[in-house]
């Protein structure tokens, strides 16, 4: 209810993008916040679950339930992305994608070392002191596509130049992403870099995907036809979301990835079959209910107490919070808009590209969870890294709509 | 996947309900079967949960997550039914459901105690040694209105006198289902019987459902007008269904009633509504995604194996099996069928609604588990009361169908 009622508010009243309403609506009434006032006799309306291995309270603050369909809410939002993607568009912009997916991991990556160790959360002095820059940088090489994409989705530009380049530089991103946090976590474990072990993760990264989408398109008409002899209720639609879940487990269990890079590869594979049409508007009823419950639920981890939690100084941490947002959107600006630049597109396209590459969302919250919980940052670090997410995640889509609305090329 | 390719072949191949294939690929793929073989270096696909309490295999099981989404589907299941409901007709039938009920109460459960008391797994020398025959009675007198729901929605026979008569039957049969439970419950936890006690129970689960029906119908355009104040993609379906959730919440916490009366009572309460078109197409759509899950959920938690699993002897066990299912047919044939005679159906109109009131579904696993969980029924006594409540919901939309698909009226 919320989520709907603060997408509709921030629709119409402030003709803003309806995601960031849902997002609000679950900071407001999230565990950290309303959901989180003990009401006499019943305890707070959204409890925070215990982890059941450390009995301390679950990085993820809100209930499981809650979370698995959030996330289904995910994974079907990115396979429709997939889907209403060009597949000849998405592959055409691959190669200036590449270029603003690496643009977008090595400048962010960078300067999130650099805040860290500058205002002292962080060392030189051993690769272990490093250790929470490194996580920092980790972090800020994210980018959460399931803004841009609901927000390109719900103004019918997912085919763009620009939203085609920024959904194939994500899946890049959360390729490199991967191969970054792999280091790191190996440093951490073992203390030492393995070249074989990362060569090997990167090899079943980029192989899984590359047979998902490349031989899945060959595959795809041939699902679309042995679907199609389906007639029952709803049969087809089913049997291809549920091609979209094994995707998105296959991608996140077996290889690394994240699952919405697996529903979106799925998607983009079937995008020219015949089902597409027939399974779109259905998928689209689904996700009404389903989409705003993800965002809301984003919006329900923020916990905006946390940064002060922890033993450094006050000043520090502000000190630590501004620099490090300041980098997080400059860095994406930079690092993305001038591969963009380069690559065929003009100041309006790049610029889209750039701000639709800036949410870190909930990719930036999952890592910042791995390095919470296995110690490597601690509840202060954590909380810096969750106010940059949300407010690279909050500014996006409010500089989107703008930037694509008017009917201006972005090419050169 | 199973669900929706099992449904497709009952359809197409066997020419049966759609909802008879979905459970049938649930107790396939299920814990107890295919879902529970170990794979070498995965273990079992289905693996079922520990219960956080006892550290035991959980009563219910399998993954909290997919049981939750099951759930949902049941609740959006029967508000469809309960929009799609004629509330006139309602009304107009609610005398002779009510004495449907009342005979589909008191019949399976004198008959359920009788069987287990001549099989020797109770017996009438103390209240103590009486409280598994009362178990099974209590488990007897269940109606599951999904599966009817469910096959008549897919017939368009929802809004026959029939259809009507099985929906509001359903709702005083759980109406007069916690009554018994409640009293047998006092019974096993306090040894006594207190009237106020049970009066209070049965004032506050009719009051509720008067309120939320009743009550309801009068608030509901003035809800209708206020959702259709929203334009927001899916803002007003989305509002309707978390009204739906918020009602099966409250009817299943505070009330005692089963959360799908909840969800079917506020669909009713709005079927005259303007809204209610609006919202029907894609309320069938998430419906066509989420209802296969809880049909083939309730399949998954058949253990076939349970009931050789005791210390009684086979002989008994058997014989315990094949007396209490064949009661359990008998007795709403007759309990409801009989009733259905006396207030103005026709013979095909009591089979119609007899046959309806049969399934005893998710709604006898409900009560068995607890008397599982209370020690008050083993395992095997429970093992029993699954088959007897597989055998009634598997042969209901068998005989439904048929029995609907002649348009003859069912009234005199």
């Amino acid at each position: 209810i919320c989520a709907k009622l603060g997408g509709e508010f921030f629709e119409r009243i402030l003709k803003m993008p309806p995601v960031l309403g849902e997002l609000i609506a679950g900071i407001i009434i999230g565990p950290f916040a309303l959901g989180g006032i003990i009401i006499g006799g019943f305890g707070p309306l959204f409890k925070i679950p215990l982890d059941s291995h450390t009995g301390n309270d679950s990085i993820i603050p809100v209930d499981y339930s809650l979370y698995f369909l959030a996330q289904l809410g995910a994974v079907i939002l990115l396979f429709e992305a997939g889907l209403e993607t060009n597949k000849k568009q998405f592959f055409k912009y691959l190669k200036p994608a590449s270029a603003v997916a690496i643009g977008g991991v090595v400048l962010p990556f960078v300067l999130g070392v650099f805040a860290t160790v500058l205002t002292g959360f962080a060392s030189f002095n051993s690769l272990m002191e490093l250790l929470p820059a490194l996580f920092i940088g980790s972090i800020m090489t994210a980018t959460s596509v399931g803004i841009t994409a609901r927000v390109l989705g719900d103004m019918g530009k997912l085919d763009s130049e620009e939203g085609v380049t920024i959904l194939a530089g994500a899946v890049v991103d959360d390729v490199l992403g991967i191969l970054i946090l792999a280091i790191i976590v190996a440093i951490e474990t073992t203390g030492v870099v393995s070249v074989g072990g990362i060569t090997l993760i990167a090899v079943k990264a980029i192989s899984f995907w590359f047979v998902l989408t490349f031989l899945g398109g060959f595959v795809a008409p041939w699902i679309s036809n042995f679907f199609n002899k389906f007639k029952g209720a709803g049969v087809r639609v089913c049997l291809s979301l549920s091609l979209a879940f094994v995707a998105a487990g296959v991608a996140e269990l077996y290889f690394g990835l994240a699952m919405i890079i697996g529903s979106y590869s799925l998607g983009l594979a079937m995008s020219s079959t015949q089902i597409k049409e027939e399974i779109e508007e259905s998928l689209q009823k689904i996700n009404f209910f389903l989409v705003p419950v993800f965002f809301c639920v984003i919006g329900m981890q923020v916990d905006l107490g946390a940064i002060f939690a922890g033993n450094a100084s006050l000043f520090l941490t502000i000190s630590f919070v501004v620099i490090l947002t300041l980098f997080a959107i400059f860095s994406k600006f930079i690092g993305c808009g001038i591969p963009a630049l380069l690559f065929g597109f003009n100041r309006l396209g790049a610029w889209r590209i750039a701000v639709g590459m800036l949410p870190r969302g909930e990719v930036a919250l999952i890592i910042a969870g791995i390095g919470l919980v296995s110690g490597v940052i601690d509840n202060q670090v954590f909380g810096v890294a969750i106010i940059m997410t949300i407010v690279t995640t909050i500014i996006a889509p409010i500089l989107l709509s703008p930037a694509f609305k008017s009917g201006k090329s972005g090419l050169r």
